[in-house]
């Protein structure tokens, strides 16, 4: 007896397309007990608003009855939403669906997540799956979130349905990376084990949705509550799982969660690639300005694309050092992607002429840096449209953070990259890429940052040193660390108070910024903060 | 014995500023069995992530010593995040508190909002507040929301206070404007008053906090359900009820509720003169086309800032017409605003020959159209910048919805002024605004519509009738009508498919939009949809 687990990447609101994979994946598993697909398989993940049109709830209930007519030979468990029947019309149900020949059994989410609640209502069907003599609990996602404040003590969905007694647990899961979530996640789902002393099927799917990016990672828990199989992350697989394997191994032998760097690289290149794939574009386009996060941005494209896709405009003007038109042309050479140099020069002068009429004589202040590059963002833009190339924002969290960035200008671009991703991150992830030969010139990692809008400008001539900035920015940002707080690790005062008040004054940037693939425990998509406040 | 409604105008995060007018106001009406303040009046609303943060609560709480303290001869009931003492640490409480000498009590929510969810608990306060022999029900806004589907059967927060026998109920409420609002909530309030044979305090906040509008509007139901004593709409306001007044009026006596047109336009100037008062801006600027848009945004807005305080940018291009020039000085001169003319061929034709090189021959296309939008945004964020003056959006919701408009051109703007009026709506407020005198030239209002961007370019080039798109988008996005539902009201196919895939590609672009004040039931922050899709 096996069951195979399919970690699949599904695209939102593809119900043929994703129902295609669905198909041939449950008839190349002829044999299986029950083949297993993750939460919201059919409509892919998060559908959100879709929900909310009645004909596309419709839709993907009929793309059932498709599964079930072209897989007649295979029993088949499908995260899909389910219409509500009752009689005063609530919201549908994220259900896991059984299906094999003429037997069809619907097993409905009942933790839903505060994200969910708008568009889904829980259900509570305590049934257990049958497959052969065996007893099956069926919970999707969050249905095994632990609801206790104790994190000791487990509470789950599970606790009630432990009164029919099932044989194991599948949890079909859309489940969220972050850098610290394969750990998290197995330690939680480990706990779950142990407290119920049943054997654990995780199925995750794989890939990004904009700024959501899925790791995969599926693994079973055996009786002993450690990993005896698994799949990979950041990949799809297919897996069957022989039901006699679930004797355990010893923690030592659990497959190794790769390092934060490692994720965090995988889950940007595969964040890229998708959001790609999924819209049908090919060609990327991004200002390269010698500088850490345009090149870790280009290297990470080329990687995710291919580097002949990546086009890099170098716009340098009077305050650009020529080292970094020299790094960056290395980068883009070594690359092999094609490159563009536009000095912005000509066009500076000319809007400066322009405007003399209403400035006068004011002086030189951040309205002319801001003016550089919102240039380059018009002239990168250009490039954009004329050549139908998705323009990457290069901003990261760091700057995004503080709003150390131009509206318009550089903060321009269809997807932040590694606008989750703090400075210091930026360069490991960078020596990463790095490992094996110099892709990213190691002057561009080792010089010191600037944005180059003045002369001889530097980054730390306004903001702390990033290793401090950063670290005050993890308390404030990640751990919701009040300042009394981060002063009493040990920070400066100071720096703390003029750190948090950058934050919360620009919350109006952020909110016009590009989706940002989501790599953190908590990007500033989580952080829903009023922008008019004081 | 009379209850005193305080219909007050707060600011997020300003806990020191809104005690203050709290104290203010108290200590004003002393003699008053009862003063009310409206929900979470001490920290402003929606707080959001700002609760997250204890030491914020803790603040809030604090502040309630201070309002007894200098307070000390007036009882006070007033809405404020409450610590939750648990010892499992769960989220704060969004509470009523009353207040008087050394007595306080406190009242916990029930029925939370989908967005107090994350931040609230939901509390269970099943006692009375006794004001002298009367016995109060003390609700918080949603808490009197109808529970159940039937629209004929009201169940809710009072179903489980009735056993406690109250005379009264109050609501203390954020309630959030659109324009049907008013409107359904009496009706809905109403219900409340009849099912529960109780007489009913409604205490609503005014005033705009981004891009929620609180419409005041405060009133008191009487035994019979109608609306015997009110507070204006979108102004501050203080009344002292005498109990001997809940005797009923007839329906016909109740205040009228100001019509569609005029609610939109109240709102839309109190959006724009909270939007600057409470952070401290004082001047705006915006680029002024001689179209509708822009005309009716400067309009709005040297109505809700004063005329003096607004900039108008005129930035005609080789493609705009005299009329549109004379349009626009025409009404910055009838408004005695300050305007400046700068024509954007010089940096048209620069970026044109910068990027000769990399365009080759390739034909003008949207890209160029593009580009002149963007000179227009660098030349008007440059003048918002020199100057310290706020950019204003001028997009109307017609536009948002299909994606017509310039991303970093006429898309930039700290605020959307307009960006939930539909086109066809923003005709009807300029009419509103010249009811008494021509001030929006009546030129403006019944030309044609054109971007001018190319030559003798109309709207309709490429979009329906805008009295047929917004019929069909008021269906698709405020009603959550499928295609064929639209269809079958009588419109033509292919355009309702058209404009359907419209909207749903462009979700990218709203999302880089600055906040929208929202005016309609469905704005599209509420519509959160995912972007990558299929």
């Amino acid at each position: 007896m096996k069951i195979t687990l399919a970690q699949l990447d599904y695209t939102v609101g593809d119900i043929d397309g994703n129902v295609e994979k669905i198909i041939t994946t449950a008839n190349n598993s002829k044999g299986s007990s029950l083949v297993v697909f993750s939460e919201l398989a059919v409509c892919g993940c998060p559908p959100l608003g879709l929900i909310t049109y009645d004909s596309f709830v419709e839709k993907c209930e009929k793309a059932l009855d498709t599964i079930t007519q072209r897989c007649p030979e295979v029993p088949i468990l499908v995260g899909c939403p389910i219409r509500n029947d009752s009689k005063d019309g609530g919201k549908p149900f994220n259900a896991a669906v059984f299906m094999f020949q003429n037997q069809r059994k619907i097993f409905r989410k009942n933790q839903l997540t505060i994200e969910e609640m708008p568009y889904f209502e829980a259900g509570d069907d305590d049934e257990m799956l049958k497959i052969g003599c065996m007893k099956v609990a069926v919970t999707i996602g969050s249905d095994l979130q632990n609801r206790s404040n104790d994190e000791f003590l487990i509470e789950n969905r599970m606790d009630s349905l432990m009164k029919n007694e099932p044989d194991i647990i599948i949890n079909i899961a859309a489940d969220i990376f972050d850098y610290q979530r394969a750990e998290r996640r197995r330690e939680e789902l480990r706990k779950t084990v142990l407290k119920f002393e049943r054997p654990l099927f995780f199925v995750n799917q794989v890939g990004a949705n904009c700024d959501l990016i899925f790791d995969g990672g599926s693994a079973v828990f055996g009786y002993e509550g450690y990993v005896v199989n698994s799949l990979p992350f950041f990949k799809e697989g297919v897996k069957d799982i022989d039901l006699q394997c679930l004797i355990s191994l010893k923690k030592e032998d659990e497959q190794q969660i790769p390092s934060k760097v490692e994720l965090m690289h995988d889950a940007l290149v595969l964040g890229i690639s998708d959001f790609f794939k999924k819209q049908g574009f090919k060609r990327a386009v991004l200002g390269l300005s010698g500088g850490l996060d345009s090149a870790l941005v280009m290297a990470l494209t080329a990687e995710a694309i291919g580097n002949e896709n990546v086009t890099a405009v170098l716009m340098p003007s009077q305050f650009s050092t020529d080292h970094s038109v020299n790094d960056a042309k290395q980068l883009a050479e070594k690359l092999g992607s094609p490159y563009y140099i536009v000095p912005i020069k000509n066009a500076f002068d000319t809007f400066s002429d322009m405007l003399k009429p209403v400035f006068q004589d004011r002086p030189f202040d951040v309205t002319e840096e801001n003016l550089q590059a919102r240039c380059r963002g018009i002239l990168v833009m250009a490039v954009s449209n004329k050549f139908g190339n998705i323009l990457l924002n290069t901003s990261n969290k760091s700057e995004a953070s503080v709003g150390y960035g131009t509206l318009y200008g550089d903060l321009c671009g269809s997807l932040s990259v590694i606008g989750d991703v703090y400075k210091t991150e930026a360069y490991e992830i960078s020596r990463y890429i790095n490992r094996d030969e110099e892709i990213i010139p190691w002057h561009t990692i080792e010089k010191a940052p600037s944005a180059e809008l003045r002369p001889d400008q530097k980054d730390t001539d306004s903001l702390p040193d990033y290793s401090i900035l950063d670290a005050i920015l993890y308390q404030y940002n990640e751990c919701a660390k009040d300042i009394e707080d981060i002063v009493n690790q040990g920070f400066d005062r100071n720096i703390v108070e003029r750190v948090v008040k950058m934050v919360n004054r620009n919350d109006f940037k952020r909110k016009q910024l590009a989706p940002v693939l989501g790599v953190s425990p908590r990007p500033f998509a989580k952080r829903l903060m009023p922008i008019v406040k004081k």
